[in-house]
C-alpha cells in the first residue's frame, strides 16, 4: 500500500497522554482542562437531549448559534458575518482547518506555515494536494520575519496560515504583524487562514487582533475558532469557521460531504449558554490567574521562560538542566518525575529547541504540585 | 476563485427539509426518525456529562465502545476486528466514508460507484484526486450487472464502493453478489468500501451480508456503520469504520488530522447502552412493522412499488400519475399536498426515473397521514 501520509506517526498528544496515564503522572501535555464544566452548560446539554434535539442539525449549524456568533463578532471586532452564509459550525477547529484547506487548495498550490505549527496544518495541506512552505519563527521570541515571508511568496503561493495566540509558544501577533499580513495578502492575492482558537485566553492586556478587524484581510480570510477551548469542553468537539460568503460557499461544499452536520444537542447547549455575554469575557482573567500561579511557583526553578501572552500553554526552557533533546527529556520527566509535557520539536521539523510545553488549564492543586516537581529538578 | 467542486449545489436533504418546513408539510424526505430517543440512552448521555466525560476522547474512540463493536462483529458475523487497531469511531458514517477514501485514493485512481449513490460518494472521491466511475444499477430491480463491472475495471481501478441495504432503493446484495465482488477484488487487487449504515434494518428474512463475513473480502475492505441510524440519534453524529490493521493505519492518519477525535459523552452513552445486546436486534422488526403499515396503507393508491428489503426508505414509482420529472413532482407534492420526499434523480446523474424516496422512520400517525395524502393523488 502506497501511504498518502508516509511520515505520520502516532499523535504526540496521544503518546504523551498515554505515557502520563501509564506512569500515573500529572498530565500537562495534551491541552485540555482538568476542572469540571459549568453546571449551567451541562444542564443546557441535558435539556437539549430531553427536548429532542437528537436528529440532524442543519448542515451549516444551528441558526440561533450562528446568529450569536455573528453578534459576538460585531461587538468584539466590529466585524460583520452573515449567519446565513458566512458561518459554519464544525466538529472542532481541527475539522474547520482541514475543511478550509480542502476547499481552497488545489494540487501544486503553496501554503506558507510558520513553525512551530500545530501538527494538523501540514498534513491537511498535503492531503489537498498542496505544498507546505514552512517558515521558522525567530527564536527565542517567536517573531515572524515578514521579509522572509516576502522572499517565499511566488506565483504558486495560495494561502498563508497564522495562529494567534500561538500554540505552543503563547505568542500573539501585534498590529504591525497584522498590517504586514494584510498588505501581503492584498498585494499577492492570497487567502489567509487565521486559527484563532485561543482568542479569549489572552494576558497582560495583550489584545487579540482578529483577522476580522482588518477589512482587507477579512475579505480574504477564513477564521477558525473553538467552543471546546473557550468553555472547557474539548470533548464536545464543537468549533466553527467564519469567512466571507464567496469563501464560505466553497467551505460548505466540502463540509457537506465530509461530515454533513455536527452534534446537535451540544450546539443547542452552547447556543443557550452564550446568551449570557459575560461567558466569553471571564475567561482571560480566569486563565491569567492560573498562568501567574504557575509562573510565580516556578520562578526560582532552573527553568527559564518568557511569560505566555495567551493560550493555556507555557513554554519552559530547560537548557540549564540537561543537554537531552526535548523528546528524551519529556519521556524522562513523565516516567521518573511523574509530570508530562509536550516536546515542541515535533512541531518544528529537525530542530532541537530544548523547550517543553506545559498546559496550565489545571486545578490549582495540580499546578502547585507540578511546580513542586519542576522546582526539584 | 477556482472551485474544487464546481457542480455542487445545496444538499437535496437541506432543500427538501427546508421546503417541508416552510410549507408545513410532512417531512418524509431527509432520513431521520421523528420519534423520541429511548430514555435509557438519554439517561446514559446525561450521566456521561455529569461524570465529566467532557474532554477529548482517545483519537480512535472510547476503548470500551470499540471493544463492544468488536464483540458484536464476532457474534453477528464471526468476524475478528481488534479494538486496538482495526476500529475507529467517527463523526457519523459520512466522515468515515470521506476519511477512508482520503486515506487510500491517490490522484488519478478510479473508484467504481453504483448509481443511484449517496450524494457524498462522488465528491469525496474527487476531493482525494480520484475519478468516480459510475455504473448504473439495472432498473427497476436495482441489480448490479457484474459483467459491466468487469468491463470497467482497468489498471487505474483502486476501489469499489458498495452499499447494502441500499439507499435510496432498499435493495440488498445477496450471496452471489458478495462472491462476485470478492472474486473481483482479489483478482484485481482492489480495496472495497462497504457502506453498511442500514445493517440492522432488514426485512422479510433478508439477511444482511456484511463484507466482514467473506474472509478474502474482509482483508481488503473498509466497512462504515452508523449509531445514529441504529439508535435513532442521527443528530449525535456517531458512526464508525472497521478495516484490517494495514488499512486502518492509514485511516487513523487522516482521522487524526481531520477531526482528531469525536464527541466524547455520546460515545460513552452509546457504549453503555449497547451492553444490552438486544438493542441491535429489535430494530429490524420495529421498522418492518412501519414499512408494512406504510405499504398496506397505500396498496390501493396509484403509486407502484417493490417492497423495500432494508433501510428506512421506500421508493414509489409515480409514472401512472404524472409525466413530471421527479424534482418538479417532489416540489409540487410538498407545496400543494404537504408531503415531502426525495427525488432520486439527484443520485443518478441525468436520469428521469419517475420515483420518489419516502422515509418511514416516522410515528405511526404520520405514516397513516402520509398514506392518506398519497391515496388522494
Ligand atoms: C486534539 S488533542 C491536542 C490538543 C491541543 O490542541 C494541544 O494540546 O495542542
Ligand atoms: C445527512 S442528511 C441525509 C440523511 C440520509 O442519510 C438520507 O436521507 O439519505
Amino acid at each position: 500500500l502506497n501511504s498518502k501520509l508516509p511520515n505520520t506517526k502516532d499523535s504526540i498528544f496521544s503518546i504523551m497522554s498515554n505515557l502520563a496515564h501509564k506512569n500515573n503522572a500529572l498530565n500537562l501535555s495534551q491541552g485540555f482542562p482538568s476542572f469540571p464544566v459549568d453546571t449551567i452548560l451541562k444542564d443546557y446539554h441535558t435539556a437539549a437531549i430531553e427536548n429532542n434535539y437528537n436528529q440532524y442539525a442543519p448542515m451549516a449549524g444551528v441558526t440561533f448559534l450562528r446568529e450569536s456568533i455573528s453578534l459576538k463578532m460585531l461587538k468584539l471586532h466590529q466585524a460583520n458575518y452573515h449567519p446565513g452564509n458566512e458561518i459554519c459550525i464544525t466538529a472542532g477547529a481541527t475539522q474547520a482547518i482541514f475543511t478550509a484547506i480542502q476547499a481552497i487548495i488545489h494540487s501544486g498550490d503553496e501554503v506558507i506555515v510558520f513553525t512551530p505549527a500545530y501538527d494538523s496544518y501540514v498534513p491537511a495541506i498535503q492531503m489537498a494536494g498542496g505544498i507546505a512552505v514552512e517558515i521558522p519563527m525567530k527564536l527565542p521570541d517567536f517573531n515572524i520575519d515578514w521579509q522572509k515571508v516576502i522572499d517565499h511568496i511566488n506565483d504558486k503561493t495560495a494561502m498563508i496560515m497564522i495562529n494567534s495566540p500561538h500554540n505552543p509558544s503563547g505568542k500573539m501577533l501585534n498590529h504591525d504583524d497584522m498590517i504586514q499580513l494584510e498588505r501581503l495578502a492584498v498585494q499577492h492575492n492570497l487567502i489567509v487562514l487565521s486559527d484563532e482558537v485561543y482568542e479569549h485566553i489572552t494576558f497582560d492586556n495583550n489584545a487579540h487582533l482578529s483577522a476580522a478587524r482588518y477589512p482587507e484581510l477579512k475579505k480574504r480570510s477564513f477564521i477558525t475558532a473553538s467552543f471546546g477551548k473557550t468553555f472547557h469542553v474539548t470533548g464536545w468537539k464543537t468549533g466553527y469557521c467564519l469567512a466571507p460568503a464567496y469563501l464560505m460557499k466553497e467551505f460548505y461544499k466540502v463540509h457537506q460531504y465530509l461530515v454533513f452536520s455536527i452534534n446537535h444537542p451540544a450546539q443547542i447547549a452552547i447556543a443557550n449558554y452564550i446568551q449570557e455575554e459575560s461567558r466569553y469575557l471571564e475567561l482571560a482573567s480566569f486563565y491569567q490567574r492560573k498562568r501567574d500561579l504557575f509562573l510565580n511557583s516556578i520562578k526560582d526553578s532552573k527553568f527559564s521562560f518568557d511569560a505566555s501572552q495567551g493560550t493555556y500553554f507555557q513554554l519552559l526552557d530547560y537548557a540549564s538542566i540537561t543537554d537531552e533533546n526535548d523528546v528524551t527529556f519529556a519521556r524522562r520527566l513523565t516516567i521518573d518525575y511523574k509530570i508530562a509535557a509536550i516536546p515542541i520539536s515535533v512541531f518544528m521539523n529537525g530542530t532541537d529547541p530544548k523547550m517543553l510545553r506545559f498546559c496550565f488549564a489545571k486545578e490549582d492543586h495540580e499546578i502547585i504540585k507540578a511546580a513542586q516537581i519542576l522546582n526539584s529538578l
